[in-house]
């Protein structure tokens, strides 16, 4: 089986730790290795280093080639960010290159999964299902009634005995208010869109025919360079022009082939905020539900995040559901619970044009 | 009129602004300049620099050396701290040696005054009472229930109407609890006790000599050695050796030549900690009351203290109450109204031996 890790996106969601240059997924920001080295190394019981394809944007390019010396994971670099349709198309003509018929994982690149093996299991399984032509969703099973997340809903009643576990889509749901959220927690036809597809290229690409025609003139241009030294003035040419859509849009809500969700209990965050972040560590908090990264000293504080993250002491006094980041040449304080908010910051930087803090 | 600036201590209620070697005194804490070098100017309308003499730790005397340099203003060092007793002793015999015979007000080097021309004119009004051989006191009128402080008790009624303005005192009272407080507010008997006092030199040695008879031979011995080359050696003899006492208790609670107590509405505040230094600033805070030193970005912020004292970009957002000490090698973030318990933090640092960030 092959995968396709999708590690565009600049994510100024946890700045000041997250930066242009180093975006969240080549940060170790949730575990021990940066995220999309973590990614990599959870889907090796999947797929070995040549069927594992890193789309990526070409100002991390320097970046991932240190992260993944002496591997044979292949590296594709978008010129610019399109959107998750472009680059699970350009990961399909990549794979289909590469002599891939068979099923395509393709997913994000800077997500948590609490149980590698339920998930390698899932999408093992989503690949099988695949085989028959249609493109197969994993539907994380919701544990609380979010409302940062779109959902997934799935159709009464099981459509094939054979495919076990999934069920056909009924509709793709944008993300709800509290009150619809309640309810999808409650009714249990209702998931977690977590943006992994699994498909085989030829059921990708026929796809990105009817629904995006012009994606699939562009991606078929490409797909003829590909392998000569020709791709890097090809993708340089079309890449920028493409329409900027989501696949979820652009694809799964008017595609004519089969569309299943596979229901997942995998621990799946999509670890999007400093608060999220904090969520999903539970575990490693201390007694007074502080999580605690370097060795700042806390004084009568709860439930706070502190990242000491330079070498400077910090010290703290009092605090509760604070967020304290601190990094050599910035430091972030904010109410952890406002942690979403950080764009504000981003944005003010930007029109300061303090660009170096970017 | 000569004036004895006592500027001993190590504050540590400033940290990480203050340091052991930078304590508040030497810090621009509240105004300009460092807060000694404010309490000089402020009492030039009084007192010529060759009249004005100050008394501060040994550790400092280099600090003190390069703020004061081209200034004619008499530093004497204290090899080891002992309270305020000694300080005021040690000031006045240096004094007399100096061929004052007038009045001499001692006082803190580290207090804000925010009508320095009512202060100076209060003073000098104390100096002229202090001639005929008594000890003034300034008593601050307060203006809120405060328990930090310690009070002054008036007597009821004016003893000698040529005194104009002044009372004899009837007590030294401890710090109050709230409800007390209230009382001596409401009372219109009671003022804070500034620490604030004018006597004559040799009014102070009688004093001395009648309640502290060992700091009396002690500053005696001193006094013969000032001016010549064996002071700094008495000087190492005598002083550590002394009882570490304060003038209030020591003496101003036992003298037996009359006491005085000025009132004085001059804005006084000893800006003891990073919250009543935020309370005192009311009119540089911004518009949702911020107060805002250096440059960091708020976003939603308010009643906050930044303060941003590295060259690194400070961002804050959604804080409410809270206090920010960023300098380059430590930080601080702290409840605002917790900022009493810094020397929690500083203990700490004393306990796991991390002196370089005392």
């Amino acid at each position: 089986m092959y995968v396709v890790i999708m590690a565009g996106g600049s994510g100024t969601r946890f700045w000041p730790a997250s930066r242009r240059d180093k975006p969240k997924q080549f940060l170790n920001i949730s575990g021990k290795e940066p995220m999309v080295l973590e990614t990599c190394n959870r889907l090796r019981p999947l797929a070995s280093e040549k069927e594992m394809i890193l789309v990526l944007g070409r100002e991390h390019l320097k970046n991932a080639h240190i992260l993944f010396k002496n591997q044979d994971v292949h590296l594709v670099a978008e010129p610019v960010g399109r959107n998750t349709a472009p680059c699970i198309g350009l990961g399909a003509i990549y794979a289909r290159h590469l002599g891939c018929s068979g099923a395509v994982a393709f997913l994000p690149a800077d997500h948590f999964i609490r149980n590698p093996s339920v998930f390698v299991r899932d999408l093992s399984h989503a690949g099988e299902i695949a085989q028959s032509g249609g493109i197969v969703t994993l539907g994380i099973i919701p544990t609380r009634p979010e409302t940062g997340y779109g959902y997934i809903r799935r159709a009464k009643d099981q459509p094939d005995s054979t495919q076990s576990t999934a069920y056909q889509v009924s509709a793709f749901v944008e993300k709800p208010d509290l009150e619809r959220a309640q309810e999808y927690l409650a009714g249990g036809e209702y998931f977690w869109n977590a943006g992994i597809f699994v498909a085989t290229p030829n059921t990708i690409m026929k796809e990105i025919q009817n629904c995006l025609p012009d994606l699939y003139e562009a991606l078929r241009h490409l797909e003829q360079a590909l392998g000569t030294e020709a791709f890097e003035t090809e993708i340089e040419d079309v890449y920028p022009a493409l329409k900027a859509i989501s696949f979820d849009y652009g694809i799964m809500e008017k595609a004519t082939c089969p569309i299943f969700v596979l229901p997942c209990e995998c621990g799946w965050s999509d670890v999007g905020s400093w608060a999220s972040l904090y969520a999903l560590k539970e575990h490693t908090r201390d007694p007074r539900q502080n999580l605690i990264e370097g060795e700042p000293i806390l004084i009568d504080c709860e439930k706070s995040f502190i990242s000491s993250r330079s070498d400077r002491l910090v010290a703290c006094l009092g605090l509760e559901n604070l967020l304290v980041v601190d990094t050599p040449d910035a430091l972030l304080i904010a109410d952890l619970e406002k942690s979403e908010e950080i764009r504000k910051i981003v944005a003010q930087l930007r029109k300061t044009q303090r660009e170096e803090y970017l």
